[in-house]
């Protein structure tokens, strides 16, 4: 299998050393917009990056990144780079006849009358309005294959096949202990991802209702995550979990709450009421005249690159998917996690838990598809594909998930 | 008197409404970097602006500003700039003999190593340090002459010389409850020079220690603001009261707590905490390439513009001078205060509360020099000069003060 991956920062950085460990991979391009952090990449990888090679290319040039797939000769495109980017790499590739993954879906934009109670444009539907001509193609999009979403829609369905007979409640559960050393605060995540994904307004789904949106930072519970994390303020907030699992999985109601705690929750708040979150460009004085910037973008110049703070970091991050349904009709109630410790990832893989955890999935993926374990065409989910195989090759990459029974 | 007014920001506007109402002076010059600024403030006086001229200068520009106070035959400047310029409108004033006011002072640095114990270059400093070339120059330089610096040392000095034998401590509290319409966060002053104020390390003076430092948000207290105001949070922050009173005032504490309340406490808390509050250049994207700015002056771009909120405004704010002391033998606690009503300055001024507050001070102050009321030369505070004349002139502006015997 030949890929061109997509993004050499933190996410694309750890696929390259997780893929470096795997037989099936032929060849990789690692492309990005700055040459030199691909190179990078290529670089560190040392002996092992025999297979591998770097070049640049600019995400958004659909044209140009169609020319590389096939120049490259390319079995799938992955896409490691942030959501801006996820429409012209999902065209060039469904362009150039490849299959393609990503980690996160195209963009929303809220309801232009009622934001907190009706969607508007929702997370991934500029690509599922392309699924007929995926599924002509005979191409396999396979979207929102990373952690979370990903893993998290793994656990969903293999609920529904294997655990459940009914099932009242999906809610992904995301939380973390990571502290990292010398910060006061210091997001483990891009911050203009979290950013968008906290300040939109949060995606829920019944049944009944279909999809429909709240005010952000709504329905606040203690979640009690595992392996010594404890509990943590989760709310609600968008996420691709909410979109995607109703499709393949019969739930009766579809959540997504991340666990940013009650200091994170406050900041965040803090820069919406300032207007600092906004994408929208203001008037500032340069070092030559007034120049226009966007105020999140120096939201993020402000704090650390969290892709490079691994080794003053410390603790655990927790992805998982929690369900409640009835099993042989009695009441059962679940939580499928995956548990990533900072200190194991950084000692084996030189990658900070928060990005090593998102990389190691579309990988494993990709070798359930070069295997011809994984098939299909169109736009998939993770959950319209067996789960089995996928948690049981998980395990195989040292990556070991758990199941707790709830009281 | 002639006049040269450097600034037609919100402040500098309020004082050509105010001095347009007062027979003593001859000519005002209004100067401003952007000249339409000037030329509107101007403009608006109507028949009220024959004695009114406006003309580009740009503050930092120190040869020019003297130029202009020779060609202008002034016999004094008025600095209503924000304290960056300072230290070149104070020099200009100096090397053309004319007479100088501002509203703050030259501007701190926080001690090296021990920032929020010992002081560094404090506010002021560099003014004071030319005292001597102004006491040579027989000419007068009037620091800290808005309402707080200005009127709250007023009160100080009023207290030590009619109400007071020996004074504990001064405490100038100031306190708001102004609200704006449409608006969840709108400050009523200069953000950016608040953040100098609140997130620099606050002064305190005790005699037996002089002057020294504390962390932001030091001591706070609940203070009960008069006429309907009410109970509002304060904390030390930096301020030109502390450094001035003690030179000129016995008393064995100096203090000022600024009525922030929490909310307001909380947001520049997560300011300081993401590093927003800082002036230090960041790059980020810009049209054509990286750029640098500042991060505080995008956090200032976010918010609307104080001086244009007036109209939407609502509420009273308030500025005074707490002292506890002995008299005749008795302890002794007031509260001496000057209460603005945004209602009551929008109509008689269409000015906001705040601004219009801080400009009437200085425009009293330059009528009692202007009568050979207030004399003296070098670099002198509002508390080295008899309390009394300003006070009772301040009440024939339409802008009494109060005095409340705290229990």
């Amino acid at each position: 299998m030949r890929v061109l991956l997509v993004g050499a920062g933190g996410v694309g950085t750890a696929v390259t050393r997780i893929a470096a460990r795997r037989d099936f991979l032929t060849h990789i391009t690692v492309a990005d917009y700055d040459l030199s952090r691909a190179e990078t990449a290529v670089a560190a990888l040392g002996e092992h990056g025999d297979r591998f090679s770097a070049r640049r290319l600019d995400a958004s040039d659909e044209e140009a990144v169609r020319r590389v797939l096939v120049e490259e000769r390319c079995d799938v495109l992955l896409n490691a780079t942030d959501p801006r980017f996820v429409m012209p790499l999902f065209r060039a590739s469904l362009a150039a006849g490849t299959h393609y993954l990503d980690m996160a879906m195209s963009l929303s934009s809220p309801h232009t009358t009622r934001p907190y109670e009706s969607c508007g444009v929702k997370l991934g539907d500029g690509q599922f309005e392309l699924s007929g001509q995926w599924e002509r193609s005979g191409r396999l999009a396979l979207v929102g294959m990373g952690v979370e979403p990903g893993l998290s829609d793994v656990f969903a369905r293999y609920a529904a096949d294997e655990l459940f007979d009914e099932i009242e409640e999906i809610g992904v559960r995301d939380g973390a202990n990571l502290t990292v050393e010398g910060y006061d605060f210091a997001p483990s995540f891009s911050i203009w991802t979290t950013i968008e994904e906290c300040l939109n307004p949060p995606v829920v789904y019944e049944k009944e209702r279909g999809w429909f949106t709240t005010a952000p930072f709504s329905e606040p519970e203690v979640f009690d995550f595992p392996e010594g994390i404890g509990p943590v303020e989760c709310v609600n907030v968008e996420h691709e979990e909410v979109l995607l699992i109703p499709r393949w999985v019969d739930a009766r109601r579809v959540t997504f709450k991340y666990g940013l705690g009650d200091d994170f929750i406050a900041k965040l708040k803090v820069l919406h009421e300032l207007g600092l979150d906004s994408t929208a460009e203001v008037t500032v004085p340069g070092r030559s005249g007034p120049v226009q910037v966007s105020p999140r973008d120096v939201v993020a110049a402000c704090l650390p690159d969290p892709a490079t703070l691994g080794d003053r970091m410390s603790g655990k991050t927790c992805a998982g998917t929690w369900v409640k349904g009835v099993k042989d009709g009695a009441a059962r109630e679940v939580y499928l996690y995956h548990v990533v410790d900072n200190q194991w990832s950084m000692g084996e893989y030189g990658s900070q838990a928060v990005v090593w955890q998102t990389a190691v999935n579309p990988v494993v993926a990709l070798e359930l598809i070069a295997g011809g374990v994984w098939t299909g065409s169109g736009v998939l989910g993770p959950e319209a594909l067996p789960p089995r195989p996928f948690l049981d090759l998980l395990t195989k990459y040292g990556a070991p998930w758990g199941l707790r029974e709830e009281d």
